[in-house]
């Protein structure tokens, strides 16, 4: 397997180097500041913020591309990562909008039309700790930045939707996959693991109810450290539990949220 | 879109027909004489059973291309039916094995070749009443047949993973989407929605606490009927309240099995 170095490079040669009809798209979800975010790269020549996502080389297998993507992008190995969904809707590329893009490259005519084919994308997400991402832009890109999840638009083809359907599949994997350890930092307090269970839940939750019930499925540590610099009485700090909380996930932790 | 007729169109134009690397795979399960079943082909030209599946014309839209090869297998349409996972590693395919399977068909030399490409397969499963289902080969195949779940073996390429991973999906999602009501006929005993559960979930459940807890749900009606022709005691029969049970879906059905 080649890198491609430059975009010219990309353009011209990736027909010859990729999987001529799979891509994959990456949702990557990191939590700051009490709030749910996404990396979104904005893309050369055009208004639109697309998600990380990338082709897959001839003979690359598809879990590994989505690796080696999200490795470029965030410089992060061993990240939480799982194919959602497949979006296969034929029209789902707009070949006008794509011609026009790629005249902006000035590359010769006749290069770069395997870029106009028909690409079934593989949704996949990814939870990482905020902190230890370093946000890189693609070859095709000018910035790479977090958003907040209720601060997106623009977004490019039909990125919107897989988006929204990445959030979607993380509500009912609440109780199915450690959704929590791989978006917080490793000692969080009580308030933050209730506002990230609330922004993918996208309603409000009773305070006491789930410090209750979190705390009933033992799979929490409360530590003797409280939360620094804090305006207020200072929180405790916990940490997950991650044999027991990889137990209870095996047979799924109990309960509607 | 077109028919293809015949075996050598179909290996000698696919080519130019089907989109060049994205196939799909269905596990059709359907429940009868108390045992779950898949339906699967026995290939003509060799020892192996396949899961019924196909390729997606270039304009077709993926889901449409699952379905139609649903109906085209079952006689069914309005089939439950899920994309589950995507099959990407390139050493799924056996080339060698594909070119003898070939030669047997007697093909010009060349013909063929789009076959011999890497095709990532998407998994769907379906969910069937058993006896609305019309068992139908393709034109590769010499039979169409229902196997036990425990009675499966020679499986063509990686389709032993394929029909494991379906399972492993069917026993996570119980709780989440309606498989008794899509399994079952209108009209079961409890011991048959008991059997489809432990069969699912390979393993075996206590015939009193499963009552009680099918019961709490408020998803089952007991009707007056009982089963005829039983030679013990004759069980009630029950059906499923469909708007209750689809409620209760969307959030989840409670707790482990």
């Amino acid at each position: 397997m080649r890198a491609l170095k430059s975009i010219r490079e990309f353009i011209e040669e990736g027909g010859k180097l990729f999987h001529p009809g799979i891509s994959l798209d990456c949702v990557i979800f990191g939590f700051h500041d009490n709030q749910l975010k996404v990396l979104l790269l904005k893309m050369e020549h055009t208004d639109d913020w697309a998600l990380p996502g990338g082709f897959v080389y001839k003979e690359e297998d598809l879990e590994a591309a989505a690796t080696r993507v999200l490795q470029e992008r965030t410089g992060i190995n061993n990240i939480f990562l799982q194919q959602f969904h497949v979006f296969g809707n034929p029209s789902r590329s707009d070949r006008e909008y794509q011609s026009n893009w790629l005249r902006k490259w000035n590359i010769p005519a006749g290069k770069g039309s395997w870029l106009l084919n028909r690409f079934v994308t593989v949704g996949f997400y990814a939870l990482v700790e905020f902190s230890h991402v370093t946000p890189t832009p693609d070859n095709i890109s000018v910035a790479s930045e977090w958003h907040h999840l209720h601060n997106i638009d623009n977004l490019f083809m039909d990125h919107r939707k897989i988006l929204d359907t990445a959030l979607e599949t993380l509500r009912w994997q609440l109780n199915h996959q450690p959704i929590g350890y791989n978006l917080l930092p490793d000692k969080f307090t009580m308030p933050e693991l209730l506002t990230l269970y609330e922004t993918i839940l996208g309603k409000k939750l009773d305070r006491r109810n789930f410090r209750r019930r979190m705390n009933s499925y033992g799979i929490l540590r409360k530590l003797k450290e409280k939360r620094k610099g804090c305006a207020h009485k200072a929180p405790y700090l916990y940490s997950f539990d991650l044999r027991k909380y990889q137990k209870a996930l095996q047979e799924g932790l109990q309960g509607r949220w």
